[in-house]
């Protein structure tokens, strides 16, 4: 990324305006197009908003830009030849597409921690460096060669590595499958994207946990789904509600998250469990069960996966690297009937061709390695850690204003703000103050609760990161 | 993969009907679904269709099974439980998505290599394994240490390798750019679906080569799209035929490949590359220059890119490592004005959350590495090597019945079967014959046209292969 250079005896803004000039030069801001807002582009270079404004002067003085009020800042139609030319439209281009961008929320989080990197981080739903096992990683791709062709590989995933997870599913999942049912994808991202283009169709009906990280995911309604809601409690769901809207909306499929739900922390009840398998085999419903934190769970016991007693075929199972180890990975897995993965298999190919082999390998030997157990003991011991610091600081500095369940496993903890508070306002103040965290209307709640990643931060970022965030709701209540 | 163990005391039959009944057990074959057939079975494990037969038998005898003519062998919906429960119909779910499956000849031909690994491979359009720069790749590997943190990456992709990328493009493809006008993607097969899916809504016109391997993607179908057609002749697409499809059908978007077309290996000629850059900045038309054969140009000068001469950010520029060092590491690049970047990033995250950064780590070392000149020079030299073989093997093999142009750069040659012949017949007669090769109608081309990728097969395989498809022909033609 370039950046200005202090050392330099040219000015600061003479350097902006010449770098601005280079990008317009090839091509990145065609003629027409939007240049950042002032105060955006002084955020990602690290100067002062001065520095930008007189940047963008001497570039309109050039006539290079133009400037218009209320209209922001373009690059000149009229610069780069002595008739106008036809520069494609690309503002419309960019609205016009079927997909949907991602929602504002998520947007401005992402912006945000590309500028500043010191903001104390509980927005992120994963581990934090310290967390993942970087040296045994390491040590992995040190010790083995990657002598392999690297060719288009098997379109359901690298063999050896869907050979490990047979094992490892079984050994700490109870989940008996084969290599021939198992999916690799870009992480459980991928494994949810799949399901929604290629077994359902727009205008198909789906129940979704509420609040639920899928309403984070515009994927849905970028597929057409209607998306129906089963409210969770501190048990999980409740299989009548399955069925209710069944008999009401003919939904086609239930997208779950019983153990250590995102964002809410709770747990599918063991009879909820056996109910929820009776109620959907009855009306021949398919389950798809992402599992992604159970081995997190902070007593070691996880409870057992709906998928282990699935008899029937009627779950897809979703499980993946991400929250266990290193979400960089970008590894996860699907198990499925036959027909499911096939189609999905095929699918992907034509998305991306599937995945790198390089990181498949290095899964595959962290799964058949003597790492795998230590490292989740010390991972479950890290977050426990973590969650009694960020609950300890919750009580010490704001008691009486928030209340949240305990979680027992899992990255998250859901907490509600007790007054009444503007979600964005309090986002921003924050930011202002150094910390930033996932507003809880970004997972279909509604305004006033907070998910705070304690996974993320470092340890010793979790206390001053609650007391940054305690100081702004206080500035916000006012 | 499981396949059954020839030195067993237990004989083939039972060893296959336990593993067909424990894959039923685990799910991977629901109540009601479909097994695979006798002959695919057979050829899957490397035994007699009378073994498989056995096996089926087996099972039936057991009520696991249940097979009616005409419909197949399917798992029985009462063997599991007192009562018949219901399970998700899976095969209407699996027809039911929106998003298309790939063209029937190429999954014929993925299913060909996955069960026959020893067939002749002119069908993968990629390079062989003596092409790949493996010790290059290895060698980095073991120089290099992954310290760094696993986490998420920046949406556009690893910025080491992007900043990489600025070099080598404006080194090897005199494309200026910068770090920020790059994405990276999963191969150029990604940058597509992303154009596809965000830049382009249904019922949109769109202009692509004919033929083009274009018409081997459903993405484009899957997205809703109309296709017209540019016929490529021995100098490329004709640019008033851009202009005569905008006027008739409002063309939103031009996709080429203009260096080493694939299928036709033609290249688009210098004069036509500036009226085509003259007519659509007169409609504002975008281009996506698909540009991933150029450093194969076998006299080491490839064309300039349109993207090079494109003063008005018109152009989307695709690039990839797949054609030109591993399409395993799965990384692929784009070079495209600010907001499309922005936008598309964004809609991947949602679709894969990003691609690993092992594999990104691996490519920007190599880009900066003193490896890539020497690769590029030896990969020339040993595909204008397997040219000039597959070339010779077809005059003496098939003196009169074929014609073709003389590819100056890329991986295949383009060749016309001259007597009539029908395309699934002569495909399946060489799959017998143990050659394969991709039939020119999954390219959109009339019948009668073969792909040969004289880039996949070892050196040594050139020969026999065209001598086992020139064996097919002749018996196809009778």
């Amino acid at each position: 990324m370039w950046m200005p250079d202090r050392r330099s005896s040219q000015p600061l803004y003479q350097q902006i305006a010449d770098d601005i000039e280079r990008r317009i030069a090839y091509g990145e801001f065609p003629p027409g197009s939007l240049l950042p807002s002032e105060r955006k582009l002084a955020a990602q270079l690290g100067v002062n908003r001065s520095t930008v404004i007189l940047a963008y002067a001497e570039l309109r003085a050039l006539g290079i830009i133009e400037s218009r009020s209320g209209s922001g800042t373009r690059v000149s139609k009229y610069k780069w030849g002595a008739t106008p030319k036809h520069t494609p439209n690309w503002h419309r281009y960019v609205e016009g597409g079927s997909f949907l961008p991602n929602v504002a929320f998520l947007r401005r989080i992402r912006e945000a921690l590309q500028q500043d990197s010191t903001l104390i981080d509980f927005a992120s739903g994963e581990l934090g460096a310290d967390l993942s096992p970087v040296e045994e990683i390491n040590a992995l791709i040190d010790e083995n060669h990657y002598t392999g062709y690297l060719g288009y590989d098997n379109p359901q995933g690298f063999l050896p590595l869907r050979e490990a997870l047979v094992s490892f599913l079984s050994q700490y999942r109870g989940i008996q499958t084969t290599e021939s049912s198992i999916l690799i994808t870009s992480g459980s991202q991928q494994s949810l994207y799949l399901i929604t283009q290629c077994l359902l169709a727009p205008g198909d009906a789906v129940a979704i946990e509420d609040p639920s990280y899928c309403y984070s995911l515009p994927m849905f309604q970028s597929a057409g789904l209607r998306l129906f809601r089963l409210p969770v409690d501190q048990h999980g769901i409740r299989p009548e509600d399955v069925r209710a809207l069944y008999k009401k909306h003919r939904i086609k499929m239930v997208f779950l998250n019983p153990n250590y739900q995102n964002p809410t922390g709770a747990v599918l009840d063991a009879e909820r469990r056996a109910e929820l398998l009776h109620v959907t085999s009855e009306l021949g419903l398919p389950i798809v069960e992402d599992d992604p934190f159970s081995l997190t769970v902070y007593d070691g016991n996880p409870p057992r996966p709906l998928k282990s007693m699935d008899s029937l075929g009627s779950v897809l199972y979703i499980g993946s690297f991400s929250k266990i180890a290193a979400s960089g990975l970008r590894v996860g897995w699907m198990v499925a009937p036959h027909s499911v993965v096939d189609r999905l298999a095929d699918a992907r190919q034509q998305m991306d061709f599937g995945l790198s082999v390089v990181p498949q390998k290095v899964a595959a030997q962290f799964l058949k390695s003597a790492y795998t157990r230590p490292h989740l003991d010390r991972l479950r011991m890290n977050l426990l850690y973590k969650r009694d610091v960020a609950i300890e600081a919750l009580q010490r500095e704001l008691p009486g204003l928030v209340s949240f369940p305990v979680p027992q496993g899992g990255l998250h903890l859901w907490c509600k703000i007790l007054p009444e508070v503007n979600d964005g306002k309090l986002l921003e103040e924050a930011i202002r103050n150094g910390v930033i965290f996932a507003p809880g209307s970004v997972y279909g709640s509604d305004s006033g609760y907070v998910r705070f990643t304690y996974a993320r931060p470092k340890a010793e970022e979790i206390a001053p990161g609650i007391a940054a965030f305690a100081a702004s709701l206080r500035a916000v209540l006012g």
